[in-house]
């Protein structure tokens, strides 16, 4: 690899000339820069970007924790904080942490050992095992819940449920089961909010026989297909907090010879690409997954860069989207 | 945050002792080695893991060239490399390069400029592109096709394809439709040559009217099933290059009344976790994705440690999955 000695002779000027041409270009003249510029590329030069950051204290990195790889939900936050990164110049180091707190803590001493600058924390904040925030980590929440002690983006999952429900309300469901995600996370909390409220509204009364509870995977699903298939008075619709789960309970379904959802409607949540893919089609909530990601980089960019947040919460929208998984009550 | 002379103060040793303690353990008796360990924990000390990278020139990270976030295939890999990464202390940084040799090649910057030590590369490798192998990268394939030039972990999809389109045959289908990949991807080609090979050994004429070209995405699946819907002479069988593409095929058989398995048999590719939750469930290959992800990231840490792998290929095998996709042709 050629160095900066033969960059200065190609350009003609001093080696200290070249290195304040990558470290201060704003002390080096325009006629100067050029030439140094022009010989990099000629003889093919690449600085040593660990020294440059190692002296400017900074990595250009940022960690992303995400509770789970195999969930398409997060990819799609993941290509979004990746391609806003990229713009400014910024890395993504990733790290999956399937809910284990001690994975988190190893991703955020690369934080604390300046090997990264920031995280985004994709997983919602639980109070009683919160890492963040930290007062040495600058952070951000991407799809959080409500509550979160720092800087975050995300949608209203309370809202979103309500409307779902209040739609297989309007559609004169009136037996409603509800497929949630483990009962201690943020947003299985928050959705259970809406799903409570839009009965409430309806002077339906919470039926805790007709919640089940999964884990957000397609298996869960399938198992709470099973339980509802089995129940001797059947709901006639189901909200399932995620169409990871819509699509395991689908499959049960079938597999009982019920019928979707000409016997039983559902609702999935995220609206993934393969929502439309599926027998019937998931009637769904869009959650605003890329607008997410790439609020969240760019909130953790202006907070690296010294500016803290104008505001604490960023909401986002969701979209309600409409397909064939649900049908008119006519009992 | 506290400082190595606090360290060295709370351990009672020396400060080189305490430097000699993380760049060079083995110089260090085993009785001040714990009293160091014991400061450390006791005063919070973090060491500034970018100056030692700077200084051992490591950065210990490794690069992971992933052509589409959003395609699960890869998750599975990619969270295999991550924790093999972790355990020997490395961590992974993730560069979506959705076919872009522009992307490709800013993301080999990251190693050539020392801000990770190697490349463990996703894509195929297609010769008329190449990037690497690169003289001055140390790169493993995972997942590629044939005749990479460099040390690579693959399965064998001529062989996985021949296998299940024998299958087909051994089914009596004898006219049996193909959706492939973009047909300049390496993996099409294996995969189409295994196709050819099952037909030429059953003497039946490869029909290019039955090959239609997609790209390994759920829509492209739908448009191949639209095809093949309207042709007037139609396959009684598909054989899908991937899992994906199956089920947008499966999405359009239904849209046009034709019945999985019943009027038309289907099988895919990868064996995703939903390919046991499509309607029917998939009969597919299931690539070893967990194995290459382990396989290719020890490889890749066995060539940044100096030892030459001892074969530039290693072909894990694949495994033949019976579901509910295909049934026996009776016409």
């Amino acid at each position: 690899m050629s160095n900066i000695r033969e960059v200065a002779k190609r350009a003609g000027v001093s080696i200290a000339t070249v290195s304040r041409a990558f470290t201060n270009p704003d002390k080096v003249s325009q006629s100067s820069l050029k030439k140094v510029m022009d010989a990099v590329d000629e003889v093919g030069y690449r600085p040593n970007m660990m020294a440059r950051n190692f002296r400017s204290t900074k990595s250009y990195a940022v960690v992303v924790l995400v509770p789970d790889f195999a969930n398409l939900f997060f990819s799609k936050v993941i290509r979004a904080i990746q391609e806003t990164g990229q713009k400014h110049g910024y890395n993504i180091l990733l790290g999956e942490t399937r809910d284990s707190k001690e994975r988190e803590a190893d991703y955020l001493k690369l934080v604390e050992t300046r090997q990264a600058d920031g995280v985004i924390q994709l997983s919602p904040h639980i109070p009683e095992q919160e890492l963040l925030p930290h007062p040495h980590i600058s952070a951000v929440a991407a799809c959080g819940a409500c509550d979160t002690p720092y800087a975050s983006v995300r949608m209203d999952h309370i809202a979103a449920s309500f409307s779902i429900v209040n739609y297989l309300i309007s559609m004169g469901h009136r037996k409603i089961g509800c497929i949630s995600g483990l009962s201690d996370n943020p947003h299985s909390r928050d959705r259970l909010k809406g799903y409570k409220q839009a009965l409430a509204k309806a002077g339906i009364d919470f039926d805790d026989s007709l919640l089940y509870e999964g884990n957000f995977t397609m298996q869960s699903g399938h198992d709470a297909g099973v339980y509802f298939a089995q129940l001797s008075q059947r709901p006639t619709a189901v909200f399932s907090m995620n169409d990871l789960m819509a699509v395991g309970a689908i499959k049960s379904f079938k597999e009982h010879n019920i019928r979707v959802p000409q016997d039983i409607s559902i609702t999935g949540f995220d609206d993934l690409d393969f929502a439309t893919y599926t027998d019937p089609a998931l009637t769904t909530i869009r959650q605003p997954a890329e607008e997410m990601g790439k609020k969240a980089m760019l909130l953790l960019l202006q907070i690296l860069d010294g500016k803290p947040p104008t505001q604490q919460e960023f909401i986002l929208k969701h979209e309600f989207v409409l397909r064939d998984s649900v049908v008119q009550f006519s009992g």
